[in-house]
């Protein structure tokens, strides 16, 4: 029997880390572990004062990197009697945009004395929403003098991301701006460290966070001008000079182990790690996204992912937030969309609304399954949290229509449903519109794993089989697939991403077939949720609403009657 | 010191009659009882096999006229040493339409050994449904051949009327059609039946009901045309020589209290009973209806009620369900307008969506009360229930727009407040585009007497006094100011109506005045309420939908900081 190789992935999430030992040979996952963030409330810090601020401390990561990684070997020896030396490649995605301020050894000011305990000094999680005034100024400039830049990010630049955040930090706290030589976003931070690279600009940055976060594009030399920045804050200008001119996929190679941890944990010398990436890219990857194939990564928000070969030439779809080169598989645009709530809408109406706690969605759903399509007489848009992809506008909010005096709880959550399946639908045809072409599906997340009555009214409304992604990690092994990609076929891995892929993802254990009756009185529902969606959502568009009511009510009386 | 007269009213609700007796020198109220109807539920007979069925049973309104009477005298004698021969006269008001199928004596149907079990020989209660297709036979034979018979009732008949629920009784139960020698309204029923009239013909019917509910006109010779009733069945043709050609106001006598009863009770003989009318119209009597006074009676639905002087012939309104010469004073068109659904569009918000008891309106308006206007960022339409007044729709349905994630129970329960209120401001600002002038509203029901805030948001909305009606018993009273004018002031009351009405009418005891600036604030919310109101219930109408989250969210803000 031949020796058999593992990779190991590893998937920094919100509140924890995990990682995975995977057979190189066809993805199947051997042993896995979980580390808990330690710091502030479930791994992030807060801040009593700004209800938007969340912060993550460096110390979590590298030590979540050290257990984890101790776990995993452990877990590996005992189930399958693995060995550390049967290891041969590391991939790793996190969150994002995290960035981190370093100095320029790239380590975290946070780890310094002197800034260990300034809440500026940390990681600016993903989820931190104090930098919107800065988001909305860098927008407007966008807007004005560099619209190219917001074309690959759906027209705004978030709050969420990289020089947001950056600009917050040199708005609000100078001394941190001015101590820090670099920022890192985590998803490259994690590579480096563990590789001992301790010279910020030997860091290679992943293409994944550069061109969906940082306006970072080859076709305009790399991350926006020194003018564009200047006129944010001559400090960013500079600044400029210290991030970086190039960015990679993550099929090469970040760096090699380091000696210290090589040693520490017993593997061979040099194993490689992959290039960062975040985790719904990877996660994707993981799912076996690849052309004509859709993730969706469905949690309280929704990401969809897909890929366009570059050849297609098919790098601007209006109303899409991110089309990056590379940034999912080498070879194509990383095509990316999202719904900005999904489960989260459905969690607003049990518990704020219906006073319920998790346990209710259960109630509800029993109930809501019991109910054929169109028989509420209910339409609603899902838009309570904004519109992420086709509009890009976060000054929409919910709607709903259709209630009379007999309206339920079950028919107002079968609608929220319904309307976040209309969104996903919308999304499909846009891409389709412009010359990506969706032939499966493949679904991701909790609520896809948990709730058959959701997935099948996806399928029913989308009218496509709705698959179920064979695993419940994609995203970590989506990095242990990048591990055993930069691995190499002569140290046991692959030679190229697309074979690493196929051979390991994650195949789908499931299908929701679309029912033919549901998807035709969708297809009617449908109609009517796009006259709401334009009218609302699309400045000028003006229909005749008056058949709206009077449309539901005849579908209704139909479908109570069948 | 001269004698004290007294009168009094009867007032038929929907479970129960109450009576008082009242001073009319003042209109004071001195003695009351109540008698709870004892057949079927709470009174209502119910078809176990049709929801929409609901009868009463006129032995219930017999032995309630007989308890009430009794019981009344017993406690003016005990409070106030009243004597029955100081009572001067009876006023009756009923709910309606409640028509009644009798013999040629007038003896209801359902009081012969006959047919005393067969539901369809009962009273046909107001809110009995059973009637839907004939009432839209009815409205389709009339918009082809008489629109005329539909401008004086909104331009829909209801299942509720008249001539729908006769017309459904031959469908489904032609013995019981074939048997009746005619029908009566309820409020005709009783002063005729305690006034011992034998025969169906001396039977004074009152232009409250004739007009509001059975096309009744002098303008087209009284009820509708044979012609017209032939084509929606001959034998209905024939029952039109059987009900009537006149139709009577309320300060006529119907008649005079029957020997048997004069002397049963220890009356003085020949007491007069008023000719009786519906609920809604008398209750705007008793609390003080004239010119430029509107009376609202809130409750489950909401009846408005003002008069306008026939001289100025405001007699056709669109969309203002009833017109009528003479039904609520003398002198006056009657006009009436109203809202489906008020308290039954929070019950159902509290019932079905937050699962809540009766006192979780007060939970939920305690909330309310600290809630700025605008600040919620939502919107509602006040047609869960369909559209009475205006659109004249019931093929209308709700609607909620501007909820997020963080929208509250309270934050909705408050919304749908005031979306009745943009209603009722809908209907107001209609009378006095056709020359109606509103100068006060007199507010009446549980609702207004219960909930400070919802009539303060009436008041900042409407942005005129909300009064509150003097008494909570306003029907009855309306009866007992009728019955002191039928008395006349030879023995003790008054000659005209118009005297009667302005010394015995409850006085307002509260007044709501509107805070300019929340007016203001509720003018641009209304802005946008018209936009939907106009979008959703207009046909053709079109106008741009983009602005509308966003002005929502424009106020929400401002309304934040303020």
């Amino acid at each position: 029997m031949s020796q058999h190789h593992y990779s190991i992935g590893l998937d920094y999430g919100t509140n924890s880390v995990r990682g995975v030992v995977v057979d190189v040979a066809d993805g199947r996952e051997i042993a896995s572990a979980v580390y808990n963030y330690q710091h502030g409330d479930d791994g992030i810090i807060l801040d009593r004062s700004n209800v938007h601020v969340a912060r993550q401390s460096p110390e979590d990561y590298i030590a979540g990197f050290e257990y984890v990684i101790a776990h995993c070997l452990e877990a590996a020896k005992q189930s399958a009697n693995i060995t550390p030396d049967q290891i041969i490649g590391i991939g790793i995605d996190t969150t994002g945009s995290t960035p981190i301020p370093v100095n320029k050894e790239c380590l975290p000011l946070a780890l310094t004395p002197e800034f260990k305990d300034n809440i500026n000094a940390q990681a600016w999680l993903w989820k931190d929403h104090s930098s919107s005034k800065e988001a909305q100024t860098i927008t407007e400039l966008a807007q004005n003098i560099r619209p190219q830049y917001l074309s690959k990010c759906g027209g705004v630049y978030s709050s969420e991301w990289f020089f947001s955040k950056i600009l917050h930090c040199l708005n609000v706290d100078e001394e941190v701006f001015d101590a820090a030589y670099s920022w890192v976003e985590l998803a490259d931070f994690v590579p480096a460290y563990i590789c001992g690279i301790n010279d910020v600009a030997q860091v290679k940055r992943g293409i994944c966070a550069a061109g969906h976060k940082a306006m970072f594009n080859e076709q305009w030399g790399g991350l926006p001008d020194k003018e564009f920045l200047s006129q944010l804050h001559p400090k960013l200008a500079a600044l400029r000079d210290r991030l970086y001119d190039k960015a990679y996929p993550a099929d090469e190679v970040a760096g090699y182990l380091s000696d210290a941890y090589q040693r520490k944990f017993g593997f061979s010398k040099g194993i490689p790690v992959a290039v960062g990436g975040f985790d719904a890219h990877f996660g994707a990857v993981g799912a076996g996204v690849g052309e004509g194939v859709l993730v969706k990564i469905i949690g309280t928000s929704t990401c969809d992912i897909t890929v366009s070969p570059v050849e297609q030439k098919v790098d601007d779809i209006p109303g899409v937030c991110g089309i990056v080169n590379g940034s999912v598989l080498p070879g194509y645009f990383g095509v990316e969309a999202g719904q900005s709530a999904v489960g989260d809408i459905l969690n607003w109406f049990v518990e704020k609304i219906c006073d319920g706690d998790a346990d209710y969605h259960n109630v509800l759903t029993e109930k809501a399954s019991k109910l054929q399509p169109g028989e509420s007489g209910l339409l609603a848009l899902d838009w309570n949290n904004g519109n992420r992809t086709i509009l890009v506008d976060v000054e929409l909010s919910g709607l709903l229509i259709g209630q009379t005096l007999q309206t339920t709880q079950a028919e107002i959550y079968r609608a929220l449903i319904e309307a976040t399946a209309f969104g996903a639908l919308r999304i499909i045809e846009r891409f389709e519109e412009y010359g990506v072409e969706i032939s499966r599906v493949v679904n991701c997340g909790g609520i896809a794993n948990k709730n058959p009555m959701f997935m099948q009214i996806y399928a029913d409304v989308i009218g496509k089989p709705m698959e179920i992604a064979g695993s419940t990690e994609t995203c970590a092994l989506g990095s242990a697939i990048f591990g055993a990609a930069v691995a190499g076929s002569a140290a046991g891995g692959y030679d190229d991403v697309e074979e690493a892929r196929k051979n390991m993802f994650a195949k789908s254990k499931k299908v929701y077939h679309p029912s033919e009756k549901n998807h035709r009185v969708y297809r009617e529902l449908y109609g009517l949720y796009r006259t709401l969606h334009d009218s609302f959502g699309v400045r000028g568009y003006q229909e005749d609403l008056f058949p709206v009511m009077k449309e539901l009510l005849r579908i209704k009386k139909e479908c109570s009657q069948a």
